[in-house]
């Protein structure tokens, strides 16, 4: 079972100026949940006046909740995001580190040691939870696989940040290529090397960018070293307004395409996550959507003949 | 080291209605020879009147073989056609075979005994030059990983054209995914499957397409059963305008990126390719050019502390 994890709400909706109304995102998560996608990141809890376009997440928290089975993620800045992820029932949190400190100023104004102690905070805040009311917890290594502003970053830091931020009571770490300069080597010799630091089943995300055409390439490449768990936009939308250049998440639809020719289970309706498109498109006209699947078409009777 | 084949100047220009101008042609081989691209594809011996875009073929031909060491190859659809290709010094013909009846009949009006019968001629043709004046000689099974028309292909048909290409005289055989239908897992099983019938060394040559956004993983699979040349266009343009719905080469730009980041030694220079466009579009004003790399831009500081 190969996990996608849809992140269009939280990364597509945070990276284009128009607001979606909350009920085309309502209608966006639940259709792609009757598509058969196990998890969605429906938001990010920071203050409205830095990301308006994601005002609404404990609404669209309280309305994901409601469709059963669903794991609801969202992104949160610090603890008082936490706090309110918590309060809102959230099943993951995950908490953005990126590797890059230039990058790491410029996003959220935090230093490496200030992003630890957040993180510490929000495992103490978690712990102090009821039982059964404690969310999963995820460090997300950010710009992992070089920054627009720094270029490459050196890998004992990476090492020494996914170490800390276990240290500090994450259950899990993930790699983001934030700009979209992973390659498959890359992502095989850093997945592996993360994996030794923080232990064989402490990495099983990666969230990827299409940005330069290899996006899944480098999922193959995740898959060949014990990747579990793929972060895609429906439609491709998204990135990251902070790092000049990254944009594109690797496309839902292309995805889940290339893993179900595979022969790899994933629980999604292609066909379904297909006809999802047209909510997102009519509730952002003119709005690009990518994808080539969606472009191209299935191959001429597919399935049959061609799932391995 | 890892070949790319350039075949942008045959197969691109094939699927647009403009004729590029022959001076535009030759500065554009001459560019990509200069980047270090090992060999291009610069045309098709076809009548004129079937594709006129390619009609200048033998002029290109005697202007290529004046670069020293370019591999010039050429696609011939018969006989006539591969004997033009030998008067012109080609060093290397390929014979398309469409594994798909339907789409062969469509393509070049001939049946699978037809063109086996073509090949066999050439064969004989080629085998009567002199020694050192004999072009390599490669059937290419084309619509391999599926066919517009038909769908899927029966597995066993292929590995019989692949054996009766070798038995007809071919040097090697190579497969091309025209339709844009391949997948990861199917190359794999594709190409043991071939090698297993006509011999580990005789086939080394992919050619995808990007139709369904899986084109430079698709190579990545190759990669790793052993396939050594990959086929590419400048731009992604091309396709076969008789398989409808199929466009799409992988980019040149985009496959020497991938493979250069992998630490994959091509002989391509990445900056001096990704200048060459700029000869593509001024002769094709108007025309889309595609490509990752090319939009985004190469990694921050690349290529010190990228390349594996």
């Amino acid at each position: 079972m190969i996990e996608v994890s849809e992140v269009g709400p939280r990364d597509g909706l945070q990276s284009i100026d128009r607001i979606m109304p909350l009920e085309a995102k309502k209608a966006w998560i639940k259709a792609e949940f009757e598509a058969g996608v196990p998890e969605i990141e429906v938001g990010s809890f920071v203050p409205a006046s830095l990301l308006p376009q994601l005002a609404d997440t404990a609404e669209l928290v309280a309305f994901a909740k409601t469709l059963p089975g669903l794991k609801v993620a969202v992104l949160v800045p610090n603890l008082k995001g936490a706090e309110n992820a918590v309060r809102a029932s959230v099943d993951k949190i995950t908490i953005p580190l990126s590797v890059s400190e230039t990058h790491s100023l410029e996003n959220v104004r935090r230093t490496h040691k200030q992003m630890i102690d957040e993180a510490t905070a929000i495992a103490g805040m978690i712990a102090a939870q009821p039982e059964g009311e404690r969310p999963f917890f995820e460090g997300g290594l950010s710009t992992a696989f070089g920054c627009t502003l720094e270029g490459p970053i050196d890998e004992a830091e990476i090492l020494s940040l996914a170490e800390q931020l276990m240290q500090a009571g994450c259950d899990e770490v993930g790699l983001s290529d934030t700009t979209g300069y992973a390659t498959p080597t890359h992502v095989k010799r850093l997945v592996k090397a993360v994996k030794d630091v923080v232990g064989e089943d402490k990495l099983n995300g990666l969230h990827l960018h299409n940005t330069r055409g290899v996006g899944l390439a480098n999922v193959l490449a995740g898959l060949e070293v014990g990747i579990t768990t793929f972060d895609a936009s429906l439609g491709g939308i998204g990135g990251c307004p902070f790092a000049p250049g990254a944009s594109g998440n690797i496309v839902t639809e292309d995805l889940v395409y290339m893993l179900d020719s595979m022969g790899l289970e994933t629980g999604v309706n292609l066909e379904k996550l297909l006809d999802v498109r047209k909510i997102v498109s009519a509730a952002l006209p003119g709005e690009p959507l990518y994808g080539f699947v969606p472009d191209a078409g299935l191959p001429k009777g597919y399935p049959d003949g061609y799932v391995e």
